[in-house]
């Protein structure tokens, strides 16, 4: 039962796109990730998806409105909902899923992740 | 869908061990609490608990080790395992567990608190 410090397990990665596993617990995943750029447009049918931003500011855009997540700010996506994160900057979040997301969800991209790294 | 700002949900309540929800994914609740002083000492059978500082530091005692827990640092704590939560100043937290987790676990208190109120 060791405490996590969220910084420094920010500090140990620096690539785009690649949720790092950071916890778990009732069969849910918590996850840090840097976003920058524009993701691709997914949906999790069965899962839904919490997004809060640790540092710095994002976009989280559906087909009809688009959000603007900023630091201390979180979002949860709803099951079979279409979502596109966009990241002008480059910003931190922590992700809260079951352990069963793909963080492309119905789409296999160059961007999909499989078997995260846990650290 | 909707974001959540959290220094704004923390700003509409100001009374001690009494979680608020602020959101819900896949049968767990998001929630924000307010500590200050010692809570009981309590286990969750069957849930895993999620601890996360938001503002300040606290305690969390074990029955065989105390861990303390700092703005940007998080714990989950096993079902199962004995804790008590202590804390010298006021603390602002994230939980996030099962929905059906309540707040004292295996003990009914007067800390014990019910229905939870969504904010």
């Amino acid at each position: 039962m060791q405490k996590v410090n969220i910084e420094e397990k920010l500090s140990l990665f620096s690539d785009y796109w690649n949720p790092r596993i950071v916890g778990e617990l009732n069969g849910q995943h918590v996850k840090l990730a840097k976003l920058k750029g524009e993701f691709i447009w997914h949906k999790h049918d069965d899962e839904d998806e919490m997004f809060l931003v640790l540092e710095g500011s994002f976009n989280m855009e559906f087909r009809d409105k688009t959000v603007a997540i900023n630091k201390g700010e979180f979002i949860i996506v709803p099951r079979g909902v279409e979502h596109r994160p966009v990241a002008p900057h480059e910003v931190s979040i922590m992700l809260f899923e079951p352990a069963t997301t793909l963080n492309t969800g119905d789409k296999v991209d160059t961007l999909t992740r499989n078997n995260l790294e846990t650290i």
